[in-house]
């Protein structure tokens, strides 16, 4: 087993938690003075622990440990320093300096990997000024287009310029940093941000895929009439409608035997016109989000409930308009990476289980060019994205440990 | 029956809708520039039609037309010149109009009325810009406060120089303008601002009483989760909780037998937090409003309305907390002036309907202090407060008409 150093990977998610925008803890936007400073000291940790400094075209901070075996690819390990505003000290953070204790910890212990080890803070992981998530890993697997490059920040910035300001080379991405096959394997560890671990009683888990997300604008068309002089029988009132809607999205995702395979279903934004006192309302636009493991279940699910909010609306004289904004489709974690995570688990005699991520990660864009492995560790409330967020000392040793064991196990049984 | 010139009323219409915010049509505002010179031409044509005129201390401007008895108490019709923003042409304005009409056609037909009737342009009965309505009936009630009149409008006068600067007297209005029992009975003729009369095929509607109003904020405590990590059995979704609840308002206003007595009820007002595509909605406020001709059907339905969304949110982890916002008692229309509105509908062979007024009117100040009475006509779709509020012109006409013979009945029945 890797003895990981538990007291320096502590210290250091409080070192990079200090680099925070002072008036909102905590922040640190990608791009911003404190996400300079952080990737500063950064650059001084990965140097201390024996790791050597470069950045890509992708704005990506590496710091890699050679291996023995001549012209292998490396095995990969990391995560993101840069937070959402007021955000928290974990998300991200953790499974960067994660990555960084077990190559540390492996250099130190004088383990020899046959595949070179590759720390790596992706370039803004987190929805950035830019209106793009992602930026880094995208950058690997050549998913940056030109015009995603002109985008600009509230302050006339393009992406492409940040990119470069922070020390990557914007027009070297038009093709992938990172060719199919350039990457042994990829593994993240990350906070939960959720509740399952703390639910099934473990301590790990195992993330068996990253849910796909299909979002659309659904609309329900009404009349907007006098709240005083419209007896209910002559209302067409569209939030009454959109009431029946949030209850039809929450009774079918809720009514799935067994809850399998993994679907969450949302209404998470909501308004009405015209939003008046006195008024009955006479439209309502809502945002559904379902994210799941399954396009086919996404699809019944989808046909399910359009089909019963039809039925419930037309005799209300309510129109639905439905529009779909985006869809992404479901991320499959490694196999072998899945089982190797949960023998070192077993290995350090740890509970683990497995799950889905509900939440999207670089993990998702990485998984086109090499196999993907994700760890959780359990995080307060599951709550994560808020000044509150928090990972216990012993959780995060944990989690740390099994990656570094992980990583030496792939090391063992994937070809060089 | 007293004839009525229709065109004259239908042209009286259409000049006083001149005196608009030309940005903005049809916006005359209770004090503003355009208010000031559309009472200006009321004036005038208060005079041409015989009226003498005159301001009381309110800042309501009067038409009177002397009575044959000595001392007898007078006869007032009327309503209100001002409008909401980028409101209508014809409430207040055709109420208002209709009573000068109803006067002049009394005046010119030589028919001798033992009560002196008046015309009252009621000052501010839309919400003005001190957050107030009903300010000149409120002022005949006694009921300004000293507080209310140090209202102070977003230009920081206050409501007491407002009245005195459209010849109004603020300082007495420490006690009630008018008496009980200083007015015979007070008649307004309105647009129904809904779709019974439609409904029902009537031309007029006999007001049977104008509803109280119960207004509530209602909010629902879950806890805000992301929307991708946390599976649906773990979640304490507000607007799910919303959804039940906005529901139930519905159902239950609506499964009264026979909907008897009247009673609406809305959730017209919506606002949740995070109100984000990715959060399961944490907390969720509404205002519900309750409005019925009868208090105990309000209590009855309020306590259904909690009883059973309690037992649907609390097995979902939810909370309810209620706070009373506000509330009036219904306005009882007088069944003497009920019947003569009746009997002079018939009259004229006019079909009617008795039906509630869900809206709030000058009237229920009025019947502080003497027996009030209301005729609807119908209004296009039942719509009001927008620059498409339309009534037919016959429509109109056909109301100034029963109006007119309303007043000389009750000149005839009721003690001078």
């Amino acid at each position: 087993m890797v003895a990981i150093n538990a007291d320096r990977l502590w210290g250091r998610i409080e070192a990079l938690s200090r680099f925070t925008d002072p008036a909102a803890p905590w922040t640190r936007r990608s791009f911003d003075h404190q996400f300079s400073c952080g990737r500063a000291w950064l650059e001084q940790e990965f140097q201390s622990a024996g790791l050597t400094v470069s950045m890509d075209a992708g704005g990506n901070l590496l710091g890699r440990l050679p291996g023995t075996g001549s012209g292998a690819c490396p095995l990969v390990s990391g995560s993101h320093s840069d937070t959402v505003p007021s955000g928290g000290r974990f998300d991200g953070a953790l499974g960067l300096l994660a990555a960084l204790e077990a190559a540390q910890s492996i250099q130190e212990q004088k383990i020899s990997l046959s595949h070179p080890l590759e720390v790596v803070d992706f370039l803004a992981e987190e929805p950035s000024e830019f209106g793009l998530s992602c930026i880094g890993s995208r950058s690997w697997a050549g998913l940056l287009t030109a015009s995603d490059l002109e985008r600009r920040s509230p302050s006339h910035l393009t992406l492409a310029a940040a990119i470069d300001s922070v020390g990557g080379s914007a027009e070297r991405l038009v093709s992938p940093l990172r060719g199919h096959g350039s990457v042994a394997a990829y593994v993240e560890l990350h906070i939960e941000q959720g509740l399952v671990l703390a639910a099934r009683n473990a301590q790990i888990g195992v993330v068996s895929s990253i849910v796909g997300i299909r979002r659309f604008e659904v609309t329900i068309e009404g009349r907007a009439d006098h709240a005083g002089t419209t007896p209910m029988a002559l209302r067409r009132d569209a939030l009454v409608g959109a009431a029946h809607f949030i209850r039809a999205v929450d009774d079918l995702a809720r009514a799935r035997p067994g809850d399998h395979p993994y679907l969450v279903a949302t209404v998470g934004k909501l308004s009405l016109l015209p939003n008046a006192i006195n008024a009955v309302p006479g439209s309502v636009s809502m945002i559904l989000e379902i994210r799941s493991t399954d396009p086919e279940a996404m699809t019944h699910f989808e046909g399910a409930l359009w089909k019963q909010t039809e039925g419930e609306l037309k005799p209300r004289g309510l129109r639905l308009v439905i529009s779909p904004l985006s869809q992404t489709l479901p991320t499959i974690c490694s196999p072998h990476i899945q089982d190797t995570i949960e023998q070192a688990a077993a290995a350090a005699g740890t509970r683990s289980t497995r799950l889905p991520s509900g939440a999207g990660h670089d993990a998702v864009f990485v998984a086109r060019l090499a196999p993907v492995g994700m760890i959780f560790v359990p995080c307060k409330e599951g709550r994560s994205h808020v000044p509150e967020e928090w990972a216990e000392p012993p959780d995060c040793a944990k989690g740390a440990q099994i990656l570094a064991e992980t990583l030496v196990l792939l090391d063992q049984t994937l070809p060089v």
